[in-house]
């Protein structure tokens, strides 16, 4: 499986993936799913991806080859945000469709989920939640985040600190938290551990990390985050249970 | 869905339900997930249970029914607790397989998946997961809880306090923060929420409440983990981007 979260606040856009892969509990491997794009200086875009190795890497390779082709719609040429998230479904469709019906007789799941979030100068940052069947949606001021995959162990605490007025720095820190929360919950989600902080109207990818298992912040995150907790924990009060 | 969850320490088992049952989202109702058993002074059993109500419903009354019969096996002439557990596995497939076939056809999922746990005098106490398909599990020194329903959003809480030294008093909080994490995420899960405390070699009920969504003690709870989750959060390091 995959855990991937983009948060989109006022300030920019976080994005964290992890890089597991698995075809079965003997088959891990490690592939990045994060995937930046910066077509023309005036615009930057980043892909998160979940779901099938080979339909993702034949949806982010055709991406690739049609920034080659300056007569197809691809992401040099889209004029809005929304535009990007339509290519973005349409390639998507049509790379599962491709491979889906084979897959799908042999017993695999062929389909993908992605994220896409970026700019394009002159308007506000963005980011899309692209479903398997090509549907998307975005982000909202009560819920300014998006996930893929393994995304319900991570949840809670995206739910308690993020809003769109969080700063980047502390969007920054909830994402490892929760891929951090998530990594121990679940086998089938691993580091390395990738991070981006894309400022809004900055252009540029700007801050990038990744984060291997031993890496020094990821275990500070690790160990203050559980010895955080444990101190949170213990100032709770005990129930009454005569009470009613 | 549900979200239910034994904790089993050395101290006791702490049992902790929600109590929403829907069939589609605009049938939203409220029954108990959890069944109190004392069918003799030498024993005390709780079964939470998850799944298709008019199953769990069928499953408890034949529980119920059969300790009307001294002659079949039941809760009260079990002699140890994985014969209550392979009893109560029988029970499950037997109902559900009367109902299966019909409402497999109709479109419905009629299974249903069962924590019981318990003590009888003379033995440590213990607990058992029941899959639908009658196959159980019991707890480990190194997971010390069972979960059935919507496990995920309340397991890292569980994975980072729990062990089998916690104080029961610690359990139980431990578990409403799980329960509240659950409901704070996930619309399907619903109160009010019911909270059990055995303490081992009691073979009584014990400790036992209800708590409605606006229970002070919940209140509390949501309250003073938020806060302190905040301010937990507000401890943890910046990352330093430069570093590799």
């Amino acid at each position: 499986m995959t855990y991937c979260v983009a948060i989109s606040t006022s300030a920019g856009i976080v994005f964290c993936s992890d890089s597991r892969t698995n075809a079965g509990p003997d088959v891990l491997s490690t592939y990045s799913k994060m995937h930046v794009f910066q077509p023309a200086p005036d615009r930057l875009f980043t892909i998160l991806s979940a779901g099938n190795l080979a339909t993702t890497q034949s949806i982010i390779a055709r991406v690739e080859s049609d920034l080659l082709e300056p007569d197809v719609v691809n992401l040099a040429n889209c004029k809005k945000m929304i535009d990007v998230a339509r290519y973005l479904s349409t390639v998507s469709r049509e790379e599962q469709s491709g491979v889906q019906e084979n897959i799908s007789a042999a017993g695999f799941d062929g389909s993908a989920t992605l994220i896409i979030g970026g700019q394009i100068e002159g308007a506000p940052h963005a980011v899309y939640l692209i479903y398997a069947v090509g549907n998307f949606i975005t982000d909202s001021e009560n819920t300014p985040y998006l996930q893929i995959g393994e995304s319900k162990y991570g949840k809670p605490i995206l739910d308690r600190i993020i809003n769109r007025d969080t700063p980047l720095d502390d969007a920054v820190r909830c994402a490892v938290v929760s891929m951090d929360s998530t990594l121990k919950s679940n086998a089938t989600v691993g580091p390395p551990i990738e991070l981006m902080a894309y400022e809004t109207d900055s252009l540029t990818v700007g801050k990038y990390r990744s984060l291997d298992d031993d890496d020094e912040y990821l275990r500070a995150i690790r160990s203050g985050w559980s010895e955080a907790l444990h101190k949170a924990f213990a100032t709770l009060p005990d129930i009454n249970w005569e009470q009613d």
